[in-house]
């Protein structure tokens, strides 16, 4: 039996050899039932775990990865501070990367990362991603907590804000200071983030019994000048008397458009966008934004985080939302 | 001769075992000559290196750190992003470090850095830094190169921006525009960047035989609100005519106090910051700034770290000086 290995104790156990694996790591994923079934079967079968892979393993790195689109972004900058304060807490250092909205980019982080060299990932996934075998990989071997963009079809917990009312009251708003031509700035569209935030416009519009007008809405094109030449156009053809920018990059193109086309903000238009800009109150006009608690998103995910490793976090699946706040400035009359 | 080791290698060559160990490394820092010396006695004594270790050292980690204060400023965040440009046609990843102007933090990530876990590390020093031992011992084992904040005594490679002329043009432009009670925000003041912007204010006074007056003088608490409420005495009890801020950070509250004591710029104060804020020509009124060349200095310093990594550098001692521009808007009644 010298040479007993996680295969053959898996055929014994009649279990697969990666649960197998997981249980003799302690994995949170694996219940007590199983762990118990299968350290009595590896005692009973005198199976010796690899000393230098195990050692690898439990060594704790102290280290937990944060994994975002980009840190040149309020939202983010001021997640990473709220998981940051929880992190310093415990002692724990954070590491950052930034995958541009690149998938590739994201890919290869996360192949990094399995190897041991942080305890958990925090991530917010990149708008480019469609396919997420990589993340289902990953949290076989390592916990990873989702945060603000997540996957719906992937089991682990997601921390999120409440998209989908967010844009329902703001387009709601808008139609109350008397829009009845409400353009939408659409980005995200292809992760979950996205999408509900279009629904809430969408089921607003048809909740007001305003008719959905599909000229009215831009697709963000990650390129800052073919944005700033689309909102141009947008304005100057369509006309809207109400703007939702579903994210704070494509509201500050608005503002510069709107001077260059002699539109008035907020007389001709009124515009709200998704934002935690610092400078939005002392903008001309100040603008009305759906803020998200970034901070406070950054202190749950983490918390969460350090609840799983300390063995403590019994809800692997689960989705835990935030509110954010629509802040009413002069942008839409207030 | 089968347990040659390099501290017997060091005394038959009467060099310290740091720089056999350094030059058995090819490290940048170590001459050519000396070298070639050590790699002949090496061969002489049949010195054989510890291969485990020797693989670890080869590896190459095709990582970089890059240690800033924070990332939730525009200078960092744009400074991050010129390096990852870089990183990315070298096929590079980076991680970001955060250190929250702690001198703690600092120490305790380069230390962790020393064991190859990256290749190489790009640093902007936190402003509580007065002891840069850490950094000293690092550079003996890691290339390093620092960006925007520097220690002037330390051997390494420094990017940084024309700090005393950018503020002794600003109060000029202050002086030019009719100033004579110009108020200065002083941050940074123990790294040399924040000593260097201060003189710059001081000697343009001088030049255009203004009197110092220290009671125009507000230096940094590193806390929000303490900064809001001394900022909101200094304007009520000094009343200057004009404002330096010496960072982003200050420039905001200035806004904020000057509105709630009915203070209005430019007519009553004129407002000069140090600033990346994407949104100073949105503000009300638009904020006149230094603007650091910040994606620029983070392209320059990885650049330079590659060329370091290449074996392609051979100033290791060099500072490089990249220019700010004044940008001058409505807070200065252009």
């Amino acid at each position: 039996m010298g040479n007993m290995n996680i295969k053959k104790l898996a055929q014994e156990l009649n279990l697969s050899p990666a649960t197998v694996s997981r249980a003799l790591r302690d994995n949170y994923q694996i219940s007590p039932e199983t762990k118990t079934k299968v350290l009595a079967m590896a005692k009973k079968l005198n199976y010796e775990p690899n000393p230098f892979a195990s050692n690898l393993r439990n060594q704790k790195s102290k280290t937990i990865a944060v994994i975002i689109p980009e840190v040149a972004n309020n939202f983010f900058s001021q997640a990473i501070n709220g998981i940051e304060e929880i992190a310093r807490m415990r002692d724990y250092h954070v590491l950052i990367y930034q995958t541009h909205e690149k998938s590739e980019t994201e890919i290869a982080f996360t192949q990094r990362l399995i190897s041991g060299r942080v305890d958990g990932i925090l991530i917010s996934i990149s708008s480019e991603t469609n396919d997420n075998e990589h993340l289902k990989e990953i949290i076989k071997n390592i916990p990873v907590v989702f945060f603000d963009r997540v996957y719906e079809d992937i089991d682990a917990v997601k921390i999120t804000t409440d998209d989908y009312e967010s844009t329902y009251n703001a387009t709601c708003h808008l139609i109350a200071c008397g829009c009845k031509k409400i353009g939408y700035l659409l980005a995200l569209n292809n992760i979950s983030t996205g999408k509900k935030r279009f629904d809430g416009y969408k089921n607003a519009l048809k909740d007001n019994e305003i008719p959905y007008n599909s000229d009215l809405i831009l697709t963000d094109s990650n390129n800052d000048e073919e944005n700033y030449e689309h909102i141009k156009q947008l304005l100057h053809t369509q006309k809207p008397d109400g703007i939702i920018s579903s994210v704070e990059e494509m509201a500050l193109p608005c503002y510069y458009a709107c001077k260059e086309l002699d539109i008035r903000i907020p007389d001709d238009i009124k515009i709200i966008s998704f934002s935690n800009l610092k400078t939005a109150p002392l903008l001309n006009p100040s603008l009305t934004t759906i803020t998200q608690p970034a901070f406070e998103i950054g202190k749950e995910a983490a918390s969460i985080m350090f609840k799983i490793l300390d063995k403590k976090y019994f809800e692997p699946n689960q989705t835990h939302i935030l509110k954010s706040t629509l802040i009413k400035r002069e942008s839409t009359s207030f």
